[in-house]
């Protein structure tokens, strides 16, 4: 299998992250997505997209992670097929994975517009919903894990969102301000799954091609 | 059950169809997004949002509509629980929201910038994204279905999107450009469950508290 896609996009972090969980092997393709070859692997020039074994690409973090817990079986899965349990990780997910689209959102607007260009109401509401969300967040996450004691797909996509934050927009997550996700953030980062998917230092979003 | 949204939200009409489709009970909330009393509702302030029997509020549309996938069984689900026609809908799916997420990115710029102030490159690359999107689905599509002759949540999300891009984005969608995907809406549109939940001229997005 080959994983597309740069680390720094907390989207390919937790798939990758999800892969050396599972300890399936892959080699990776870096290519930007703003590389004008980025069109031939996927024709909405997103990242991930995994190639599978047999050639058929694999677009959507959720979607491909779903197809890798398949993979694996219930034993291993990271989320389980069915049950309270699912519903509790899918929403953890939701709120996680749009916190990331609000925080891209609020990363693109600076970078594609010039500073007196930039529509304010616009970032103001996507601060208000990442902070709600992170909110909602923190005061849900158990113990050591967000579930408790069983470490889930909740925790691989927190523990991305939060390695973005504090890389991308650091004042959106001002330490003390949500100890809890604070905490699931250093654990998760001391796993051999996430320190094998760390962003290199030159793998930055929005590049250039 | 109560559903919180606007059907001009395509997210939000797909859950829409899929309550229709499987014959639940619901009511609807048409709190629009940017009315402050959203954030009561949803903490990130999105829709669709299902407040479901027991009070319990889940959010995002993928989320919500596997929920409804297990309360309905495997018989009558629009998404088997595994197996390749799971990943084809997946991945059906994926591109659909995709395309619906580049759409309203597309709306979004326009609403809240100047229109000297659009940033162009963003734009077009937006557009880009969706056509390539659009392209790569009407090569896929079977008939009738997208899947061929079994009506999946492939079609329930492919409808929503197209009937999104007719009344929001219709330059991305010029009749004749995609035949597959616009026979593909005109038989969604003829269902009871897709006419169940048409847009009323009033919901409109972005709209103003």
């Amino acid at each position: 299998m080959i994983l597309v896609g740069q680390y720094d996009s907390p989207f390919v972090r937790r798939v990758a992250v999800t892969l050396h969980h599972y300890h399936l092997r892959f080699e990776r393709n870096r290519l930007s997505v703003f590389h004008p070859a980025m069109v031939e692997i996927n024709p909405m020039m997103r990242v991930p997209s995994l190639i599978i074994d047999g050639g058929e690409t694999l677009y959507d973090s959720g979607a491909i992670i779903d197809y890798l817990d398949e993979m694996v079986g219930p034993q291993k899965a990271l989320t389980p097929r069915n049950g309270d349990e699912r519903r509790q990780i899918l929403q953890a997910i939701a709120m996680a994975t749009g916190s990331m689209e609000k925080t891209i959102s609020v990363v693109y607007e600076r970078h594609f517009h010039a500073p007196q260009g930039i529509a304010h109401e616009w970032t103001v509401r996507c601060m208000a919903q990442l902070s709600g969300a992170l909110v909602h967040l923190d005061a849900h996450a158990g113990e050591p894990w967000y579930l408790g004691r069983k470490f889930t797909q909740a925790d691989v996509t927190l523990g991305c969102l939060i390695g973005y934050l504090k890389l991308r927009l650091p004042e959106a997550f001002p330490l003390g301000r949500y100890p809890h996700l604070e905490r699931l953030s250093e654990r998760c980062e001391a796993l051999d799954a996430f320190i094998k998917a760390k962003p290199a230092p030159d793998e930055l979003m929005p590049a250039k091609a």
